[in-house]
């Protein structure tokens, strides 16, 4: 087992974690054991938990990023209302991104916080979404809108679990992995060039190296009032179109589909309007294209996503925030761009 | 103009703090500057408050404990959102307790949390609730069930506001007031203990001394881990009384009114099941009684009193916990009493 230390809590990674994770809640002498699941994780996640922990009771919420609002936050509160659950009670989220983020939400805010423990069971959630606090709901169709900065208790990662994950869903975590890798590490961006697919092989040391770069980078930042806002490369186009696909698309994108697109989108912005070199940014074309389908743009209202943009909390009334990249492996914060720079860059993608 | 450094912030106290206000605004260059009112400060403090600050935005609640819930939060969330509120905005809380915490916790939880600046109106909220970064809700008939521990960017106090205030909500006031002599100063406890009426020249005092208090007790421990369960005291049987006569009686005890029963009765169990001397309990009960009217128990079910202890934030599974007191002036943490005791301290307050 590895183990990497956050701020204030341990991110474990490795097949023996969830004998940890028991370990861990033995210590803490918690009062009460919570675990929340949604249909996917009670199916072929919960079974494997079960089999180490006892005495936990669960909390079931419907799976989506349109469930991760305020009515699913109540369903939770209520639960752990009813059980009576006091503040040395623990959440544990069994779940992706949007279960992570909804639990931790939940967790933060009862009693005015209780301990959450993040276990991921997708590579996004593992290599991004449990790691760093944030915690938080859709709300007016905006994504993450209320949310809070709350560290979990601790993540622990069970790479197992990604067995039973599909294929579009390992797709989506390695969205962030290229990500992390674009803003900090040329090395590492070597190492994913050169795979030409993923392989379990490579999902240990590619979980592991990315937990290293985000939680480095969030201890140094924890409020984002600076350097944690790297994280956002690919992030400002991208949950503009994941939010418009998710209002108009029949089968939407998921998450790392659209920040694949975002990141894209952005590295065009880093060319033309930042140092980041023609060659680079085709290299990034490369890695983007071979690993994700291309979307089409057919039927977008490029208005309509600019639109999105300004909603983004990364903003201040000056303008669209974005991160963009100088070079590959060096992000940049705090650059802003125009609408006609955007639309180019949304053009750019559609036209390749 | 008198000012004390809270852990993370500031708190002003002053017939100059609105002017100090301002500065604060126009240092911090906030994109944009809400204020939060319900129809009595819009009426009473308001008007004084927009002949200083300039550019605000008005947001409106209904006053009143039982407003302090998910919808009124979330009229908060919708106004923010309606002005495009960025990260960049403040919420300023003009009002008393219910106001505060509820401002507080639609701030802290909007976009992962925007500055909020403290302006109490009442004494009760200048003397405590406004100090120390509690913010929270009611959800399902439980007092501060849903929040979070946030520290304002500041608190300033003008004590002018409390001209307009009613005498009932100044003895409100007055509860917490006693109980910060009763843990932690026993010269304070003397000089209360002299007082014969609150004039204005001691408001001014009494709020200073007390502010030093608590935020002496906070900035020891934000997180109510250990010491910040001190001001407690009167607050266990306190609560359960308030939100019982909320339930039940037509013209329900404000807070402070129900702490002063809640300390009467913590009192008594000081003095049965821990050190504190029969005389001071005598002075306790004379002080109490000086200043509050006696409080019938006639219609009121004691066994459901004791049933609204549970649901406390403060209990762990082991049982009711209360802060009592040792002797005037020293208060002791973690104490455990049975219904028994409990009935017996309620018995006695009925009987005086």
């Amino acid at each position: 087992m590895k183990e990497i230390n956050a701020k204030d809590y341990s991110i474990l990674l490795g097949d023996d974690t969830l004998d940890a994770l028991l370990a861990h809640l033995i210590e803490r002498s918690y009062s009460q054991v919570f675990v929340l699941v949604d249909e996917n994780t009670e199916k072929c996640c919960l079974p494997i938990v079960s089999q180490i922990l006892f005495d936990i009771k669960i909390i079931r919420i419907t799976s989506g990023e349109s469930n991760k609002n305020i009515t699913s936050t109540q369903i939770i509160w209520n639960e752990l209302l009813q059980h009576k659950a006091d503040r040395q009670s623990v959440l544990i989220n069994l779940g992706g991104g949007v279960l992570g983020d909804l639990g931790g939400f939940a967790a933060a805010t009862y009693k005015r916080g209780i301990d959450y423990i993040q276990v991921p069971t997708t590579l996004l959630a593992m290599v991004d979404s449990s790691i760093g606090g944030k915690t938080g709901i859709d709300y007016n169709t905006i994504k993450n809108c209320i949310g809070t900065i709350q560290p979990p208790a601790a993540v622990y990662i069970y790479p197992r679990f990604l067995k039973t994950l599909p294929e579009r869903e390992i797709l989506s975590g390695l969205a962030e992995i290229i990500k992390h890798a674009l803003i900090d590490d040329e090395a590492y961006w070597e190492y994913i060039n050169k795979m030409q697919s993923i392989d379990s092989a490579d999902l240990e040391y590619l979980i592991l190296e990315s937990i290293k770069i985000k939680s480095s980078i969030v201890k140094k930042d924890p409020f984002e009032q600076g350097e944690r806002k790297l994280l956002n490369f690919g992030h400002t186009i991208g949950h503009a179109i994941e939010a418009y696909s998710l209002l108009h698309d029949k089968a939407p994108l998921i998450h790392g589909e659209a920040i694949a697109i975002g990141m894209l989108c952005e590295a065009y912005l880093s060319n033309t309007c930042s140092e980041l070199s023609s060659k680079e940014l085709q290299a990034i074309e490369a890695i983007v294209l071979k690993f994700f389908p291309k979307y089409s743009f057919r039927n977008i209202q490029l208005k309509d996503v600019i639109e999105l943009m300004y909603q983004d909390k990364k903003n201040n009334s000056d303008g669209i925030n974005f991160t963009l990249l100088k070079r590959i492996g060096k992000g940049k914060i705090n650059n802003t761009c125009n609408e006609s720079q955007i639309t180019l860059a949304l053009n750019y993608y559609d036209s390749l």
